[in-house]
């Protein structure tokens, strides 16, 4: 039994001077704004992550946009689940990896494409969230601009929301965002046990 | 311009040999079996995570079930989004945030109740993934019997995922996971800049 199990009253003195933080907490919060928000790190769950704030943006009945710029092996299950759905606008990259097209101009060719897409959303206000999956990957590998696509973040409509994932995040882009999370492997199924990748799950 | 910019047909014979590396990998592991991920730490992402991982499921075809622990403020939209979709299995426990109630004995009977759905779930291989939202809450309070929730998920079908998210897992847990993913804060717009927390987005 950790905590106050044995001392109900003390817990609830607890939990009372905690309410009063996080309520003073959200009264403080006073600037609405679109966030930038960008999901980096070794770790599992960064583009899932980016998925479930798009399924939770969906329940609340906002347009959104997707630009995937990886086309890996395991993103077919989020494309078949969400891609037709009314409010989503869902853009693939031509390319797969770059490890399976092995092509580095055709790489580039397919990444400005991708950002021609994700630029005219991030131009629009009607979009109230992009999801710009594995951008990251496409900037570590220079595929883009990095000013560019910096510049077209900050250009942005004030309330959009905008997030970002992909392992090794450029610093600049760091800079510019609201809220970073780095995922950090703990244990990894998949490389430490010789568990074999599951269709679509990728866990 | 960072990597192989500027040469190729470098570029094209790093990215074989990583093919050749990635497929190794993918053929070695041989142990096809269901996962358990847990998705701990104090960033932002946990749950859309798992949430992520239930929309790549139903992408799939899978039936999935859904435990929340907790029920927030801001996991209406997961809620209103999943919930009755076909496939789609969804219980909220009955009570608030613990510092919303402020009444540890009715946390802990909500928090047993959503153990009765879950482990039936768990119990049920009908079920391919299973989302445990903020488990690790309620077993960082003591609401659940920790053993209890280890024995329920060490006897699940062979072939059954589950994701259990919240901060702070208890280390049995982790030791338990086959994949455990930490979630690090590099930079939080709510805490640090005082952004106002979104409707449903809370990015």
């Amino acid at each position: 039994m950790r905590e106050n199990a044995k001392d109900p009253e003390r817990h609830a003195r607890r939990m009372a001077a905690k309410q009063k933080i996080m309520q003073s907490r959200i009264d403080h919060a006073r600037k609405e704004q679109g966030v930038l928000l960008v999901l980096t790190g070794p770790g599992k769950g960064k583009s899932s992550s980016g998925f479930g704030m798009l399924a939770r943006a969906l329940g609340h009945g906002m347009k959104v946009g997707v630009v995937q710029f990886i086309k890996g092996k395991f993103s077919t299950g989020e494309e078949a689940f969400f891609r037709d759905l009314p409010g989503v606008d869902y853009h693939v990259m031509g390319e797969g990896y770059t490890w399976d097209t092995q092509d580095r101009q055709r790489d580039v060719a397919a990444a400005e494409a991708a950002w021609e897409v994700a630029s005219r959303m991030l131009a629009d206000d009607r979009y109230q969230l992009v999801l710009l999956d594995e951008l990251n990957i496409a900037l570590r590998h220079d595929y883009l601009d990095l000013d560019r696509v910096l510049d077209d973040l900050q250009a942005r409509p004030a309330m959009q929301h905008v997030v970002a994932t992909g392992r090794r995040a450029p610093q600049q882009l760091i800079e510019l965002a609201d809220t970073v999370t780095e995922m950090k492997v703990v244990k990894h199924a998949f490389k430490d046990q010789g568990v074999k990748a599951q269709k679509g799950i990728e866990l």
